[in-house]
């Protein structure tokens, strides 16, 4: 019984919601970052607790960003083989990881507000959200804690962040990486069977990947991480981004004032977001 | 009128405190990153507000990890210019940058419980600790908004660090920087005149470096995050170890079970830590 989750913002402020065909229901907490930690149970996200909760309908309930508080938000760097491989590179034997931090997500529809004086690139990524605690935990148990995956776009200042050997300078912008619209829950979709991870700028497509290629996959990496790491509920794991992105076109491209930036994930839905370039 | 603050235990729980003499004074708050962020002014950090509110002797108060609850904790590598210098590399145009979480944190006595299959390597450290909302500023701005200084030491997983080209996976063990066991108002302590960072094991010194040869120094460092993220009170900045680190040594050294590592900084106090490595 798959279930669509966002927090959405309404006339009377913001809440978890569930979509119940097209309209939204409430759900008892004031966002998805407080519901996932309240349903934090046996190790295991257990969705049912979730469904059994849902209230009211909601009227004029628009998704934002989901997780407004990830304790941590872990992303994965040259995941995808066919690009890896279109590289000329080999296939890694464990992920690239970095981090971002809670203030860097902002949501699907919202502005991109970023300085004209850093290139700006682009990055569709497949992203996992955490539903349980893991910590040491396998490929098994790393799978049965996840809530669910949403779309990201891990937009990144390419000049900032090839400054330095480590890519934080690049990627951790205030509210730079766009998150939702929806939670979707995995008996909904199964990006290991595969995907397409699609960008596009002013409705050309400028990236296309299938998750089917990832190196690492979702349990692979919640698993990774746990390693050294707690996950918990709520946190957020981005996959990494296929081929196509500006700083490796001949010639390079970057996102320019007024671009709107659309990154989709069939059966999950789209980030519309439009680029503002300021001084 | 400089104070040493800390996250105090005591028989009745945790509290924000401050030195008074020998003794502890209860503050306002359960916790420092609770008390700094209740402090928030504008933009500036203001001790006075703090010491004033100066209340009762706590007995049997021990201090604990001083900043439970660091929105982004950011890390500066390759910053000490004589280390730099004898490694034969370039000084730096800009900032090596890393985030740990807040997870990754634990307090200033603590056992480091550890995997036994890692390199695990010290590298002692100044912190900075952040004391009012820093966006875009610069260097002024930024030296008005520290709220102190403390002692780190980032301990390392060399071989999970040098496994990819991101350093998190080795920098982000649960509970591996220990933190503390004071926070110095800069009143007190004057980094950019220079005091010794020194790192010892089981009583042997391995690292000593002086914070007069920091290429970027606290506020710069400051400064440069908040042109991309948002510093808030209670955020935490690490700038860098100097020479002396195991893994650069022939042959290499590594942490073994039972080590006591301490981490002293002059005029701020020691951190004692007993390695504990598990299967």
């Amino acid at each position: 019984m798959g279930m669509r989750l966002a927090t959405v913002i309404t006339p009377t402020g913001t809440t978890a919601a569930v979509l119940d065909g097209d309209r939204w229901r409430a759900l008892p907490a004031t966002d998805l970052s407080s519901l996932l930690a309240a349903a934090d149970g046996d190790g295991r996200w257990d969705a049912g607790r979730i469904a059994s909760a849902t209230g009211a309908e909601l009227t004029g309930a628009v998704p934002v960003s989901p997780l407004p508080r990830p304790g941590k938000v872990v992303c994965c760097g040259l995941n995808y083989g066919d690009h890896i491989r279109e590289t000329g590179r080999e296939l890694p034997t464990h992920p690239t990881l970095f981090a971002k931090f809670a203030d860097t997500l902002t949501g699907p529809r919202d502005e991109l507000v970023l300085p004209s004086d850093a290139q700006w690139d682009w990055e569709a990524e497949l992203a996992v959200v955490v539903g349980a605690t893991l910590r040491r935990a396998d490929r098994d148990q790393a799978r049965a804690a996840i809530a669910g995956y949403t779309v990201a776009n891990d937009v990144s200042a390419r000049d900032w962040q090839y400054r330095t050997l480590q890519w934080l300078q690049g990627k951790a912008w205030d509210a730079s990486t766009p998150v939702g619209p929806v939670v979707v829950t995995p008996d909904e979709i199964d990006p290991v069977a595969g995907v397409d991870v699609v960008c596009r700028i002013n409705g050309e497509q400028v990236q296309r990947g299938n998750t089917s290629t990832l190196v690492f996959d979702a349990a692979d990496l919640l698993a990774y991480v746990s390693t050294f790491a707690t996950l918990r509920p709520g946190d957020l794991v981005l996959t990494g981004t296929p081929g196509g992105v500006g700083v490796a076109r001949e010639p390079q491209r970057f996102l320019a004032d007024g671009d709107v930036l659309e990154t989709a994930i069939d059966g999950i839905g789209t980030l519309r977001n439009t680029v503002r370039l300021t001084a």
